[in-house]
């Protein structure tokens, strides 16, 4: 069973290459970048100016061959499987980041706390709504205080 | 350009049609199901355990055709964007739900808080890690005040 999907735009960000693409957007708040949906589906951001984030779906469009356990970037010593993981060498290639919505003109968003490769597909956005989806008890496996460690130089 | 996916497993919910799933999970603590990883990815699952709480994206299977604007569960009055909506009926089809881990048996989870028609096609499996995903001071725009209702009988 094959799925197909078209991007609907694309994210522009200050990120030229995967080393210097950092793990996670909430690392650099100041990382500011935009969200260009194409104009056919414009239409579809009416109402998002009131979410003050917004999840963006994409696809790792540079990412390398697949391995389902594998050494991460928080951990140093253990392999983890890739499910529990982010790691964007994964089956299916979706990249999920939480994002902090700074402005809309038209069909392009200003985003902040942005932690995606310039010239990545964008799949579909999501307005981040609170009651579904912030778990402030969760519990964050072997991430747990590994969560707030800066991508090692030179790890992929 | 086109991008292909092909699932990775399956959903299996108490929910046998698209009228009686409910909005988010989260609205239906009690309801359980199991997300059942094929064969050759379940080395994938490793150390998945320690979360207590994942997040799926799935392929909305059923969803019936795109509107870029629309009305939705939540909102009797106005119609929104697709993209500041979570209504299943959105380009590229990619769900998100933020579910409990309540186990896992070799490729199979057991999930809480489950809001996913049954049979669904899985893409991927995300950890849900605090840092990362958590934003208790968001604005949840025009959802604000409606989260918490019950889908309207009927509404699709």
């Amino acid at each position: 069973m094959c799925i197909t999907m078209s991007p609907i735009g694309v994210i522009r960000s200050p990120f030229k290459t995967k080393e210097e693409t950092p793990i996670q957007g909430i690392f650099q708040p100041d990382a500011a970048g935009v969200v260009e949906v194409f104009p056919e589906f414009a239409d579809g951001l009416r109402d998002i100016e009131g979410f003050s984030h917004i999840i963006l779906l994409y696809h790792f469009h540079c990412a390398g061959p697949v391995e389902l356990v594998r050494r991460t970037f928080l951990d140093d010593n253990e392999p983890h499987g890739v499910f529990a993981s982010r790691h964007p060498c994964r089956p299916n290639g979706i990249g999920l980041s939480v994002v902090r919505l700074l402005g809309r003109e038209g069909g392009f968003l200003r985003v902040g706390e942005i932690d995606v490769l310039d010239g990545t597909p964008l799949l579909d956005i999501k307005p981040y709504v609170r009651r579904f989806d912030c778990r402030p008890q969760a519990a964050s496996g072997w991430l747990e205080g590994k969560e707030g460690r800066e991508k090692p130089p030179g790890r992929e």
